[in-house]
């Protein structure tokens, strides 16, 4: 089978590879954060990086995928012991000069998996700045957005289970990397929303605020890791990979295909 | 009646005001920039700027309005004449200096009131860096996302219609400043959404991209202006201003009450 | 008559203003800070902003008036309540940002009109980078400047009275916004000077120092405010006027009638 | 076995481990850049990764690993494809804000494990600007700075066959990843040295310059690739690792003897 | 004679110097540009440091001067061969180091005494900067603005002729280094001022502006270098020392005789 | 004779040697710190500019000294009095501004001429920022490094003795500024190496660290200063000329002549 990962060629393949084949090129933004009780600080990279290989074994589109950005913006959880965060400054430098560098090599097709809330805003400035500088607008997914019409369907906690090493992060990690998941150690936090804000991933708010975690959780963790299965984790794959596929078919081949009959 | 603008105050009377009645604090963000063929550059500062203004005449609490920054996030909008744009950088520093200051008079009630699209992750940005470093949450508030479950009871347009210059923010500017609508050159333009992205101000987009707003509209406006109307205006007026008043009574009237309780 | 700001006009009619009238556009930056026992912290900006005005309707070449910039840089004044600061580099960006825009819309007459002392150097600094980055220099002008020939004929006070919350600012305050002078809580504020440095906005400093605010006065004005009238305010604002027409003609009028010579 | 991946534990977990024993923790800090003909981009940052790995496996101390920063400077090497590079402060900023996040969390053993030449000067800058902050100083090794009293009984070729894509690395690709050696591509570079500059590895030299990679190769290494085998790699590996032991010896161990008996 | 310069003494004795004399420490900044055709690039550093040193050996208080900050804000010369800018950033950081540096090892008694009219501005950013965060205000002095009353009894030239490489600059530098002054190069270049504007050095202008100094004078020199004089220039060295005496003793002398009889 | 220094000379006379003669460019940066009881806080600054202007005289190409950089990044030394330190952005900066203003007049031989430890890596980080944006490469010698292979022959202290203000520095200081040295204050600290790191300046470190110097030495001195002899100092001093004026040679003139056959 055909390499997936950009660093794996050598540079004379990967400008073969670019010239002939323009390939999307993802890069996985995550964190090292703690994960509650249950989970360890990997999670969030661990499950962007493994949601990309699948993404790039099913693309319509020649793949690659560049190494996982490991640490996001996480001061909310510095709290808890292992978090490592970077500035904002920081993190908007790191993925922009990313970008930046694979432009110069001619890559077009870009998307910005994001696997961690707190990465959610910078990330989008990030988007701004390389579309006013190049020309080109990466797409920005985090990749729990892409599933907001199918996940009610799926999930078995209500509202507020869905939070931080939550049933949806669990179920994952249970598909990707069951040796993380310490089951003893679940336990469920549930934060009562309200009209303009939920700590649920899927909630529609309406306002911005910033909160240190440990206020809504002295554990860690928000959400109902309990109600957690590989059978859940195993759908919420299978849909979110359904949609980056169509995703991808939209923006670059149906794309190619009008171009091709002007 | 009281001024409810911060800088009609001497400095006496706003150190009396903070310690006695520790006011909320709206900062309003906007934009200069072009909105269409019949909607002036002030579009998104005025109305944001008279929301603030309604909002604090309805308010539960104490409420105090900073003059308005003027200036956004629009570097998608640079290629229609007249648009004003700050660098992130700059509007980040700004809006960040500007909390600072009042955090510094010992105000700790802070609402964002934004009414520009572009300024959104930028402002969120803010908040948070203001949580970090001084133990306050601002409240980022994109006025329009407040009265995302009534909308679809008050537009006469269908999905794309309120974009920008669209039905909405007529539709409010014939409440706020009539003299500003240029009745005669308004024109639809609709622009057809897709399962991962649309236009609209009230889409749920699962994806986050850069456009230059040329690319979108030739004329600058998106969405239906013509079925804007002063009716729709003064619905959509009330039903924010209702939400408003609600969330300062969730976050400072009954928690001052729960705190009083304890 | 014709609107003399900037923001009310569509994208549409500034293009053609710009391409047909070649304007002058006026960028005012004031303060929000402390202005005594009487002014409001208003009393810069709203001064900068209605000279501008004035400026405009007299001026003999199409002039347009950008939104006033109502925070500066006034860390000295921090120790009084309600006081809004910007970072000298925020401010700085700002300022930029804002000509940077306008110039790349086509506009090469920019006035600066600047009402607040603690912003001089720091405004100088931005139009030597607009000057190297763009062969474009815009004028830079703190109002007061412009009338020290002719102060000495019009003032009541001595060298001292015109310092901050001043003979020079309450009269012109009297004159745009009467209701803003408190006038029972007037109260004179002597500072002595020295060979090498005075209070007074008229002094020749032959040095450059800074100094918090409180130390010069316990209650935050400098100068002979009782001395300030509407006569003193209007003989004031006539030679500012006179003198802004003259400088407009003397930059932009002759250079053209010059130029068409050639 | 015990996990030496710092991601791999849950944040109590690692609070337990830093609280009980004290550990070093190891940096790796690569690139993703062109490795001539014969090796993948991936190597730098493979080579320090796999290092660190067994150097945990036999240090004296309690050893965890974080995730390598596998983007480094190399500008130089851009007009490679495939090359990735982070501007100088981004950098900086990136091992900057890890460092100071684990030290934060406890952490005052810490060792920046190099593995790429253009990377040198900034992670000294990096240790420089953590000890005037924090009172800690990160031991930086640029791992075969280690053996450089060894190297000259191991390798086959004379001075300038380890620079880039060489000897070396390649030795060291075939103990840790053979898959990623692409024989048959192999092909030796060797630049002339003189008194005051040598592209070698090892070579001590006396200025310091910039040059873009080109320059040196048209294919992109730089040394005597052929002349590597695993023997030579495993030789090498060795001698790292003993290296590394004494040092963690010498700084935590002995001293950890030392404070005990005073 | 006792050591004038910093940087002379071992750190030693400079402790001791601080803690039984609190020494007055003087900062030249200069510039290395562009001094018409008979000047060379030195003129400004070397004007700056020998009144400095004149300063000293007169001071009423122990007075230390540093090494001179000998390359400025210049990029208005940059047509000229040979003249070196920093950005205006650079500029700002390498005095607020300088300053920041000694006031950590005591001292409290500082001048910054500029000899170059494009750092005016900026070196106030830096006065203001340095009050701001230590509660200690360096003194600004352009040393010419010093003797501002005294120059019309002492100069020859009209207004306009003391602008750059002019008469005053001359004349101080056939004072201290008469071999740099070629009189054989001298050429007048007078350029008319208006009411608002004149380049000369004791102009009171009222306007701000940029411009490149080519534009006001082909060959580099602004004012009228044929009537300089040893004898005018020791006039006017002459009452600068006596203008800083006076100031160093209403600064320094006179308030510790004040604070000593409270 | 000639002079060797850029800014004693006009702007067109320094025109004339750019087009004329292609001058190399030689930027002394030191520093001005604490070097121990006997030595002044000017040694390393006054070692490379006398070394400079040596070398001019000797060189085979026609060279010109820059004003020395007398401030360099001395964090370490700050607990010692008189020691001034710059941010290493500010560092960075001085020498990055000053390089490329030189570029811009047509200078394409640099030569940093570095006399202080602590300036090494972040001037190599200046070196590499330079050659990506110009693509002229200056040329970094840190002096004694050019004397590796002959210091044996020369020193009488062994290993440890050459450290700060030790032999090397005083017998440079016996020869150029014998005033300087106060001899009857000499005292030697020797600090015992390690395998993996010495202070000594000839020692070839394999780790990188941050030290505050106090933590070495009590009284700021490292090494054998009462080893030092005028006669060391001159045969240093000759190796010293002799290696640059070589490096000259094989840079510049060896060069040209290439170019020149082909």
């Amino acid at each position: 089978m055909e390499k997936i990962f950009w660093s794996d060629y050598t540079t004379n393949e990967i400008k073969n590879i670019i010239s002939e084949e323009d390939p999307l090129v993802i890069i996985t933004v995550g964190a090292t954060e703690q994960h509650g009780t249950h989970l360890p600080l990997n999670t969030d990279t661990d499950l962007g990086f493994n949601i990309a290989q699948r993404i790039a074994k099913n693309s319509p589109v020649k793949t690659l995928i560049l190494p996982p950005v490991w640490a996001g913006f996480s001061p909310h959880h510095m709290d808890f012991s292992g978090t490592i965060t970077l500035k904002q400054k920081t993190l908007f430098n790191v993925v922009y000069d990313i970008i930046e560098s694979i432009i110069q090599h001619g890559i077009s097709k870009i998307i910005i998996l994001n696997s961690h809330g707190g990465n959610m805003s910078l990330l989008k400035t990030v988007v701004d700045e390389v579309g006013i500088n190049h020309n080109i607008s990466p797409i920005l997914v985090t990749y729990w957005h892409l599933i907001s019409s199918q996940i009610n369907a799926i999930r078995k906690s209500e509202m507020g289970g869905m939070g931080h090493a939550c049933e949806l992060e669990t179920s994952l990690k249970m598909v990707f990397s069951p040796q993380d998941v310490q089951e003893d150690l679940m336990e469920d936090v549930m934060i009562p929303e309200n009209e303009f804000f939920s700590v649920d991933m899927f909630a529609k708010n309406k306002i911005g605020i910033y909160q240190p975690f440990k206020n809504w959780s002295e554990s860690g963790q928000i959400g109902a890791p309990t109600l957690a299965s590989v059978e859940t984790g195993e759908k919420i794959l299978e849909n979110i990979i359904e949609q980056f596929t169509e995703l991808i078919k939209l923006e670059w081949v149906d794309e190619d295909v009008n171009e091709k009959n002007n």
